[in-house]
């Protein structure tokens, strides 16, 4: 790998100590700190409104300028509305529990000894993502809440947007009294981002957020800790037993309620005992939300039978996250053959079985190694917020730390305080 | 870097696929098929005594040859009494409760949907870690209970040894129907542990154990990922509000108890205000114990006026983890200046303060960053036997994943099971 341009590394440095520094004072604040600031950052993006929808245009003047497709347009605009909106979610995040001084357990030993595993913040967290200025804003606020500081590198299409979005929290950090370099926003090139990912004992933790090829780059290049967020290439298999009203609405909400997210189904696996059935139904329902059917031979001859469009698939599609109106269809003999094809292809993320079998769910549930497992239920149900965290900072798709939706508590670490009066090991 | 051997790439994915095949064997055995295996494991190494011991007395033989130190060839040695204990801490193992789907957390949401977070095992656990044999046999068992397949590295000093313990072990697995390649050996030269290290999707989780320099390399040179365990620089501060005979206690505990591991004293930080009461007793008693004492200017002074031996301290103690019965000492003006030195030298494994100020105390572990914190208790106490969690594989200085001495559950991932009965996203 080239060397890292030195200037890049020094911007970095100064950066992370500033948030070091930073990060001791959050890490003391109380909750009722913590929560008035929230506020105040979300009253100051109210507040800022014209200049950062100004600051906005100008980002999408670029991005228009130079091509960019219709999608990431979509993702990059943020209106008075959809600025509203992500000032509020700071306000959500105020009114969530606060995850520091938590007590995880604690016990009195033998020899009197009081000892507790208490919550506290991890210090310096770098953020990457794409030109998505609400994650901008996101993780801020819930780096805040849980005490961390935070480095925040979004995507250069959305600079401008990021750049007032932090001048506006900056300064309200600021108005609380508090140090502005908990929030900061790296500029610069691709240098900048090398350095930060090389920050070793500057930054404690980096988490991508976007498509496999950001997080594949922060994952291979990364000295700092990572945790992987994101990739699903997601199954739903519905079993012999399965309830087939359930598995035809199922398979339809996991794969084309949000196409474009990780949580969506990119794959149907189907057992051959009920093929027959379910096959002609689903498939003419996919295929009329426009989802492009990529079918192996049993299920391609029951498309054909149903006159529904299609066409084969290939061991590329069964390793291919779609995050669109796309997905792969095979036949499988049994559950074991299920299992198999979901280790082989699966990124562990989240895997769905449709069954009213007992001992079908309890193997599935069992042996699929994943974020997240589902029995009769959709897939996009994977998400902090449906299950009640409130928000969250990504999917976890690794197993050290966090795995699945991480939320405030996994943006925290823990340490051990012991009490004693004098005790001596014998 | 130089290429790693393409050899070594393909022994270590050979013996990590295989080790993948047997852990998914493992996690899904009861308690009581686990407990079982421990036994039969324990009761193989009692009946295999002599071979061990005939295969460690080479190791010993080569080590004598080659001049290596009476301390490491002490914990190289295993004589039938050590190998009974070692034996015997499998049996411990077995009486420990199992991790693997134990339910963290869990609720019913409010669409009936009923989730759940449970343990798993992680799956494949590489051990990096020197010629002590009693690892291979407590990584061992530790892997089994927490249902991994682990793959063993220790120093090629103790080669022999751990080849006849992890014979004995695999044989103790097959006569329980259990697969042999849930414990492997890795033999073979450098290469063979950089590809361990680099085999990132085959191994899920490295953790290495031992002295700084070879944490250090596998840190530096994983790209699977790794926990971190065991540099101490660990600090006792006396406070001005100090209970001096409990702080003579305590330090000369933390310092001298077993000067050789992680969590043993290595700086004494002591308020100016109690210097001239505290120093004379604590030099003496340190020195007589065998302490070389490294002294700045004050404490130097004290030891002088106590007819003490000391020499200078410099920058370079103050950062040296000693392992050994050293001990750099300084005078600080005020709890400031010691929070201050802990943070520039701390490897943020233990910290002591004694006190009997609430507030200092309270100062002391709100803002002491370190796995664990001790008010009025030796530093010793930071171990996963003394913390009650029956058996431990390393103490983690990282934040995350684990902090602090890890235990079972520490060996285990999570993943959330969500049942329903049909239920979509709306």
């Amino acid at each position: 790998m080239a060397e890292i341009d030195q200037a890049a590394v020094e911007q970095v440095a100064t950066a992370a100590r500033a948030a070091r520094v930073a990060s001791r004072r959050l890490a003391l604040l109380s909750r009722a700190d913590k929560d008035a600031a929230l506020v105040a950052l979300a009253d100051g993006l109210d507040a800022a409104t014209d200049q950062v929808v100004a600051a906005n245009a100008e980002d999408l003047g670029r991005g228009r300028g130079s091509g960019m497709p219709q999608g990431l347009l979509d993702r990059l605009a943020l209106d008075p509305q959809r600025l509203a909106g992500v000032a509020q979610a700071l306000r959500d995040v105020a009114a969530l529990p606060d995850p520091v001084g938590e007590v995880v357990r604690g016990s009195t030993l033998a020899n009197g000894l009081q000892i507790r595993q208490v919550r506290v913040p991890i210090g310096v967290v770098g953020m990457v993502y794409e030109a998505r200025p609400n994650v901008t804003v996101d993780a801020a606020g819930l780096g805040l809440k849980s005490g961390n500081a935070v480095i925040l590198r979004g995507g250069s299409a959305a600079e401008s947007t990021n750049r007032a979005l932090v001048d506006v929290m900056r300064a309200g950090l600021e108005s609380q009294g508090l140090p502005a370099d908990a929030i900061t926003l790296l500029e610069g090139g691709r240098d900048a981002v090398r350095a930060l990912l090389t920050a070793r004992g500057l930054v404690d933790l980096i988490i991508p957020r976007g498509g496999a090829g950001l997080i594949q780059t922060v994952v291979t290049e990364s000295t700092v800790p990572v945790i992987e967020t994101g990739v699903g290439i997601v199954h739903v298999y519905v079993d012999a037993a399965a309830d087939l009203d359930k598995a035809l609405a199922i398979t339809v909400n996991s794969k084309t309620h949000r196409p474009s997210v990780c949580n969506a189904a990119e794959s149907l696996l189907v057992h051959e005992a009920v093929a027959a059935d379910f096959l002609p139904k689903v498939l003419a329902e996919l295929s009329g939300a426009g989802v492009v059917l990529h079918t192996d031979a049993e299920s391609g001859g029951a498309a054909d039978a149903a006159g529904v469009a299609h066409q084969g698939v290939t061991e590329e599609d069964y390793a291919t996250e779609y995050l669109a109106l796309e997905m792969s269809v095979r036949v499988v003999p049994d559950l074991d053959a299920a299992l198999e094809h979901i280790r082989t292809y699966g990124s562990g993320h989240t895997e769905a079985i449709v069954t009213e079998d007992r001992a079908a769910a309890r193997r599935f549930t069992s042996e699929v190694d994943a974020a997240a497992v589902m029995v009769n239920a959709s897939t996009r149900f994977t998400d902090g917020g449906e299950f009640g965290f409130g928000a969250e900072i990504g999917i976890s798709t690794q197993k050290l730390h966090a795995r699945g939706p991480m939320a405030l508590p996994e943006l925290t670490t823990t340490k051990w305080i012991v009490e004693g009066d004098g005790q001596v090991r014998a």
